[in-house]
């Protein structure tokens, strides 16, 4: 068995997004609007964000760590982006300190005008690209695959629009990615053949009668500044926008769509929709399917707060256990917290979670969660519902077991530190402390999503955290030993 | 009817508690138990916070604008706070600039020693007593009543003890107030005669199986740190810890028992328990009580997250009508937003919540929320719901109508301000836009708490925001002409 | 032999003055104007910078650590100084870190109004007063002995004129000071009875042709605003500015002038005129006298710069000998520098001055500081002339030997770290490394002050620090044990 | 004669080095000993600071806004840079707001290993090479001409060594560079053909006997660590420095040498030698040629402080008229100051210079400066003589017209803004408001220099800011239209 230490980090077990995307094209307050839209993508990255605008002269870029609503709301930092097209970008950091230049959108001269470019995702070859670009005397300033992208277009045919050769310089990269794009000739959004990550089209109408456009990550974003939901972008399309209105292309060879489950699981707000699927509706019937797979008699049903809480709501209801507050939310955690002496430590102090024990106290209790990483949280949980007085405690997760890491823009520790790729059913029932585990089947899982079942022979989705089942080739991670980023950058 | 403008700032038309104390007396780790504890009071006031430690020589004092989680966590901060004793406060900022020496606790040195000392709630005659003070040459360095408070100590009787002349002073103070000191005597903790301000006792045993003692505004600050609830202190009673153990003073001449019923609808958190009384469970009941009294027809019970989540499942389960997530509350909020320009307000922009449009469109909803205080907060929501598509909007608030400031401790606007002070039901429905709009009956607050009326007599609760029912004479309010602090500190 | 350690702070080794004070009364840019005038004594303290302004009705204060120049010269803190009188004041920190609330100016509200408080100086019986003012209750917020007087003042007598209570308070204070208050009866100066530091005042004339008038530590904050100088205050003299023009009253006792000899040899500004006397042409003549006394041959006269350019330029003219700037000042020092390794430290590393190499080397030299205290910069400097190649060193000094401390403003090391406490000429010579040392005379400084001799029975100035003879009773010094401030404030 | 406006910036109208650079190898304190001597050098560049280290196997980077004793001082910056070599720069911004990433070292991953790179100076081709080096896909992320260099490295010959690489780069590259570059293959430092900027070559042994080498812009920051100085580079020099000791080539076409004679004016620090003079010594001889070229009748010379000093002191034992120091320098100037109402603006207030009254009133003076720009300086202190009440000012300046803007690393305005470039001396001596005005000769500053005259058919020193006269071709200026660098960046 690996070795798997108490985790001392007191917040945080959870898979990240580690990104979101916005974008704007014709509207006076283009700038506002991005700081708006990413403010509603924050969930997605909370470590930095950007924002570039063009005014069809000149590009203006602010790039910050820090959260939207902190560093993008004071008028010295806003009223610097003028321009009536921008392009946006939140950020959370995927391993060791943050520096400064990986924060995007990133942006390069070009010989025909400027070009800024951003995206959720990630190449499975950027660093193979790096290593050719390199190698042709090309100077990398980041560390993102972003970059690869960029350097790729900057070497592109400069006889051929700027939308060409975002397509060209695309069609080299492999990957998920949503990707927005903004150059003089107008804001780009392309999605990936597969369409792992999303990207939504939107409108808003202004006073003088022109739509502006919108391309952004979820249509909670479009929800915010009131604009209209026009449709996902589809997996392999290319949209420009400009002037003339929205052009679209599908520059790709065809692809079986593989959008990534776990958005509908745990990273999109509930309030999105989905190609066609309410995220909420989505995890309130997994929580339906759960509960007809594990169903245990208790006497409350408890979530954890706030991703565990329409799953918990669909197992209540399905159930008809009823659905208690057991757990409650501080939302007051501010940044960093006390180093934990032993002492603190073996009081079992939560900072982000404390027990409703009047309500949790002599009860057995149904615990609903989304899924379980490192198992250090849910360990946690348990032992803070036993310190309330739970009598029985059973832990439900509204996902099947996380057994591979992502490469396709999920932060996922390595396997090892997977808990579900390195136990069995017992003996995670034993690391954690419950008197029960259940894990949605797979096939409930794509019940729950609308399907009979998962197709193997073409799954609907991407599940390759679930199944180990990857669409798309892992070329850096079949080099790993020439792949890597040797220099240390340190800004 | 009275200017009832539109209100610009985004977030916030809730009521204030201005304060939470915490204390502890013979433990090692006495300020980082401090800090853990203020944490977890920190929804009681989230502007400042400040630590007092004494290590049987010297006291260190730490205060700093901001949340307890950002600004005492580093070590360089915490590490200076040694000694096993420490009391602690979290602060709401009433009006204005917050000024750094308005930060609690305060410290004086008496002949015989320092003093520290802290409390939540307000004094009727602190302003009356501040002018006494000056007239006869005090220098007062902040404009919070507790420093006339710390005036009447070092004023008092040098041969008597600490704990005797911090009672002499509070004699002499009318008010609410849950105060807490640390002298080189001891620990001291007081409760106002009427006890409006909660105020518990915990233990926490050591591993040289001798007790710590802790005060603390909420039993939550207990739960945190794994401390044992012992009981609440009694209004009126004040208690001395030191190494001889605690003692107990019921000093005051007696009065009726006037605990603030809004600590049960909003202030408290929902795991905390009151004088027997579970918070979350207080407030399920309300909610119940509220669909007995203003049943209505409806597809969904829709919560505003997340104070009204409580009560929004007893009315849903007393009801029959199912509870949905209609709304999403944004976590990352962050500290400052956009000053919105007129045609970004006119979009109807959230930044706290927003709409689960999916959820909501084509319904008839029941909102369910705790309180209505200006009303503007109400007036968007109802606004919000419509824009996605709510057939109807059937407003049900958690208590009765909010009709009269709160001088005991509590931030509330004028009566100006104050919706059901200046428009009757049908005006109220109109201004925030629902289809219905009802409160609770008072009666039926009380039923929901336990009792089967209110004793109009001599009210088992002070609700004299409801009512304009004060326990305590209003001195300074009475003298508001001569009251007032004209001078402008600005650090 | 007390122990000499190598002394690794790597800048400075010279005594400091503590403060210096400004104000102006009547004057549309009271504010801006005092920022000016403090800039202009920036060179009396540089750890923080106070001012307080009074517009009629209200008084506002702005206290930053920092320069003049970097802090009260932003608009949003200059304009938030409205006012036409305003009191100002720099000060350097004497011991330990320098906490916010020492900044000066102190402000106290009476109740009669507010009054607001700075000096210059250090009151011999501070702390004393500060003791009998705990015991009967007062509270001290500060650990500066100004606020002892401000308690003086907020006890006096109502029925009196704030300048009247200035008078009664300051009657009970010991010690120098030159001190300056603002409060709605108008802006008061009192320079102690001895007259030990300065203050001179000046008058600019406005486009309306009223005066507005100014005090301040020195005539150079009357220059660089272009005010007129009017005259020094009189060693005990109080002076009453309002409207009605200047009131000046003798309230002291009578007592011999004792002006402190050290502000000519290094604390004033050359460019300042006090008494009567220029303190660059002192210098000069102090220089002058030097070579009388102490002649050698040598092949040029090197100052250390700044504050030896004037003597070494009477050194020079005296003896005949060239001057070489020998060694170069660099002005980019910045506030903090690497804490050396051994290894660096071997180096000899200088970071505020080098030697000038090719100047330097071969030549014998004549090194002219202005003072020495502990004798560990003397020691670098000499090593420096030497590894740039010096045939000989001769140390030449511009005051007597520095043999006692300072207990009226000036921050002096305790005698056991005095060189000349503690050696005689031959050990100190040795110690510096130099092949000779003199000092000017005590009777040689008096004639270049254009005396004939020190009058040993009256003495016309006070030069405590190079003979011992302290005019002022040293109250708080003569009971050390009992005068103690205990409480360790941090902020 | 173009537009003349009262120049409202209070301190500055010099004209600016750009740059200093700093190289050291195999020394364990090597970013220690960097810091240091970029300390030394901070005449040179105070805006922003970088050190790059390199350890063996990876190179770290800090590059930090502000002073080097400011922000390379605290151990967490310092201990991070690890490594036994290392270089580092001081910059100088010369244009609008300095952003991060102009910031010197640069870096690159070349496929071959890292490479960093710095220089003081200024390429007249480096936005032709840019705009090359874009056309063909290269992505630039500074404005700085030194990203143009390293792009040029960056596709070079992967086969040969860095060494030759950096050369072939540099043999592209038009302008005055003093260039240090550090890889895995050893430390570089080149100096252009006509050696136009200063670099010397130092040693320091270490206490295992082993050399480290040093590459600096002035020799004085050798001086501060205690290093020997070896020679100056050569003009048109190459070396590199690794384990194998130093080795040099002359890879460039034979060109005269034009050493910037304005470093010997006023850019090199005093105790600097560069090219076997004296800084010291040249100024001197500059100021005693000046006073037999326009001597005049006065009562003093007043050196304006500190640039004036040397050829003041020269002038005076030229000319036999006592030297004064009549105008004293404030040295805590903080870096913002009060925006001046025109009232203040018509008091004259000088923030960095006071006149020293005692010692000009009723004198005949003559000033001595280093440089007259754009007139603004000298017309502000030939005001302060007078209204210190000098009875005539007769202005010598050391060095001739400024009538040539500089191409070559120095930032000057551009010629319309030149005084003596728009004027003739009446008009000059008119707009400063002197009573006489002279320049020293063209000749005569040579003369000062040791030469017999200006050698008008191949100068002995580049003085194109006198003459015209600019030694290298200034590709970019020749066609502007083309060259500029369009994007705003602003980070």
């Amino acid at each position: 068995m690996p070795d798997m230490n108490f985790d001392d980090t007191p917040f945080d077990d959870n898979l990240h997004e580690e990104c979101g995307v916005f974008g704007i094209f014709g509207h006076c307050d283009a700038a506002k609007l991005t700081a708006l839209g990413l403010h509603s993508l924050q969930h997605r990255g909370q470590e930095a964000a950007g924002i570039v605008t063009f005014d069809g002269t000149r590009f203006t870029t602010e790039r910050r760590l820090g959260l939207v609503g902190d560093k993008f709301t004071r008028n010295e930092v806003i009223s610097r982006l003028v321009g009536s097209s921008a392009i946006g970008h939140v950020r959370y950091s995927t391993s060791g300190g943050t520096i400064n230049r990986n924060i995007q959108p990133l942006f390069a001269d070009l010989s025909t005008g400027g070009i800024a470019v951003a995206h959720n995702g990630n190449l499975t070859n950027g660093l193979s690209i790096r290593q050719e670009m390199i190698k042709s005397g090309a100077i990398f300033q980041s560390t993102t695959d972003t970059e690869s992208i960029l350097h790729l277009i900057a070497r592109g045919d400069a006889a051929k629009s700027d939308y060409q050769r975002v397509i060209d310089a695309l069609k080299q990269a492999q990957g998920a990615y949503s990707f927005v794009a903004l150059s003089p000739q107008g804001m780009m959004g392309i999605r990936d053949p597969h369409g792992v990550r999303p990207l939504v089209l939107g409108r808003l109408m202004q006073d003088n009668n022109k739509p502006a456009y919108i391309l952004a990550s979820e249509s909670c974003a479009l929800d915010i500044i009131g604009a209209d939901f026009m449709r996902d972008i589809d997996a392999g399309e290319a949209v420009l926008i400009n002037d003339d209105g929205i052009t679209s292309l599908r520059p790709f060879d065809p692809a079986p769509k593989r959008f990534c489950i776990f958005e509908y699981i745990y990273f999109a707000r509930p309030d999105s929709m989905i190609d066609g699927h309410s995220v909420y509706e989505s995890r309130k019937n997994i929580g339906i399917q759960l509960a007809l797979e594990s169903g245990i008699d208790a006497d409350i049903v408890v979530p954890v707060p706030d991703s565990g809480n329409p799953a918990a709501m669909g197992y209540a209801q399905s159930s008809g256990i009823p659905l208690e507050l057991g757990i409650i939310r501080n939302h007051y955690i501010g940044r960093t917290f006390i180093e934990p002496t032993q002492h603190i430590r073996d009081l079992g102090v939560k900072l982000k979670h404390s027990a409703n024990h009047h309500c949790v106290n002599g009860k057995s209790i149904i615990l609903v969660d989304d899924s379980i990483v490192r198992g250090t949280t849910s360990r946690k949980i348990v032992e803070m519902m036993r310190r309330a007085g739970a009598k029985q405690v059973h832990m439900r997760i509204a996902s099947p077991p996380t057994m591979w890491p992502c490469f396709y823009g999920v932060d996922t520790p390595e396997r090892s530190k997977l808990l579900a790729a390195n136990m069995d059913i017992a003996e995670m029932t034993r690391f954690i402390g419950a008197d029960s585990l259940s894990f949605i089947s797979i096939d409930g899982l794509y019940r729950a999503m609308g399907e009979t079942a998962r197709n193997n022979d073409n799954p609907q989705y991407c599940d390759a955290c679930f199944t180990g089942d990857y669409p798309i080739t892992l070329t850096d991670e079949d080099h790993k030993q020439g792949a890597k980023i040797s220099t240390l950058f340190s800004e």
